[in-house]
């Protein structure tokens, strides 16, 4: 795992992957106190930064394993992102889900292109089915994150977020990711320690889930006591994975927490400043910059908005955090 | 007024306004039954495309009148895109606004830096005040639309919607332009006529402010019955201009028509597929695209989404109709 393999990443993304702005406000510099860069990856194809790791991870297969076929699990962002890789290919994408997942989730994958396959969450193991599947298909699976080559597809991300700072005359900074099992986190920090050595990635999660706020501190692979049961369930993982864990153990900041109520009021200052749609687990770098100026450094923090894919009524949840 | 104008803006917007993407989704396209570009101006400074023209208005005046200051009348963008366009040239800006304007909007254009001057609707005349201001201290007066280095910095918007349509292989297709006095819709049409002469631009306007197509179709310009009670609030002006008029009539297809619903059902998709916060009159383009697919030709369409600038209530009101 090494910034080559970004690089390549990043060629084989050229034209298929957006590149995302940098965006600012006055009004979140006032907040913070200081100035707020905005890495707006809820601006993705699919809706969140997952698309890079699933295209890359896709793109880089031998063209015959690749025709066969790639599976992956999930109920939420890597889905979609392999579903539409994988269509894009031209290829056909399994995606194993449970089948009490939100219809419209399944759905979305489906409309995507992929096959969705469910199975009951209590009775059945994913994993013996989804081995099944790929055996008897020749089907590749993409991990969500544990994967070198979906880590050097959303370390892209740093790519784009090194060259833009570097524009807006950014070259110390912390940089805020949200922050699951690593791979975002882990892949940016790879991104920048390259190419802009001044800016210091720092991994953001939800209160009660901060397995690698906890990890970095012990310095061993520390796990979540639950792995459900927070609005932020898009970057909640039982615990760092084996590759992520060393990268961002050699270059990472302490990680910050921040509350539900925290992600919901960011959302929302998200909504009115920047007109973009953050899901609550893609706010929580936002909200460390908002809520937790005394644990940053530098006159510049930089964010990531991992990802937008929120349901309505959440939302509307955020929102009423303006009145 | 000429193409000349518009390349001149552009050089002085870069660097200072943001080039926004142009977005997609296959869902987007499904609906629509074509693909679908979308030009998300809500991103830009401000949350709307008025702040190109406010800064090609603003850069473009002489060092000794800009020292002075500039006025504007609005309550809404033009008024927010004047004040950070003054305020980052470090000028003076004052901004006359009536009384019964919403704090939010009161707070937010004195937060970029203006002076803001409040008139009672009923017993005062804001062109007098507004004179009368302009000649104690010198200011310039900088119009919303009908001021062709305002039309000049809206045409910006056209330059780079050349050149993303063609970097995605689109060389002829309709662009739908949400349209108030016609300074967006008559810079992006003078930009097209240069740059990128198969891409037509429409204007779409709410049901009953339909000034500017009924303008198109009589040859002559019309005004509408009323100038207020539409969620459509921020592209609702009582005619079209003098200067934008001939512009439009000139190069222009026919006009389009949308209700409030399909405007706020628009926004909803925008917020589901896009992560884009859309104003219900920044959301008309892409209502007209998803609803009146027989009035459109081309495997392809490109719309504008002006702004962002929405209340959460109103907002919020839009994601109901996704249930």
């Amino acid at each position: 795992m090494n910034i080559e393999m970004i690089r390549a990443a990043a060629e084989r993304l050229t034209g298929h992957a957006r590149e995302t702005p940098l965006l600012s406000s006055p009004f979140l510099n006032e907040i913070a106190g200081r100035r707020v860069w905005v890495k707006p990856e809820c601006l993705q194809h699919t809706g969140s930064f997952k698309f890079r790791g699933a295209w890359s991870a896709v793109s880089a297969l031998d063209d015959r394993v690749r025709s066969r076929g790639v599976i992956a699990f999930s109920s939420g962002n890597h889905a979609q992102g392999v579903a539409l890789a994988a269509q894009l290919h031209g290829v056909p994408a399994v995606i194993v889900m449970p089948r009490d997942a939100p219809a419209l989730k399944i759905d979305n994958t489906r409309a995507l292109g992929a096959e969705v396959v469910l199975y009951e969450r209590g009775s059945e193991d994913r994993d013996i089915i989804g081995a099944q599947l790929a055996q008897e298909r020749g089907l590749t699976l993409i991990k969500p994150f544990d994967e070198p080559q979906v880590i050097a597809g959303q370390g892209t991300t740093g790519l784009e977020i090194a060259a833009q700072a570097q524009a807006v005359g950014v070259t110390a900074a912390d940089v805020l990711v949200c922050c699951g099992g690593g791979g975002l986190t882990g892949g940016i920090a790879l991104a920048l320690e390259a190419e802009a050595p001044g800016l210091r990635v720092r991994p953001v999660e939800p209160e009660g889930f901060d397995d690698v706020a906890r990890s970095l501190r012990s310095g061993g692979i520390e796990r979540n006591n639950a792995t459900s049961g927070n609005l932020c369930d898009a970057i909640i993982t039982p615990q760092p994975g084996d590759i992520t864990f060393p990268i961002m153990q050699r270059l990472c900041g302490p990680g910050l927490v921040v509350t539900e109520d925290e992600a919901l009021r960011a959302m929302a200052l998200a909504f009115v400043r920047l007109k973009l749609v953050a899901e609550p687990g893609g706010a929580v770098a936002l909200a460390a910059a908002l809520c937790r100026q005394d644990a940053i450094e530098g006159e510049d923090v930089i964010v990531t908005i991992s990802g937008g894919n929120v349901d309505p009524d959440i939302f509307a949840q955020s929102l009423d955090t303006l009145t």
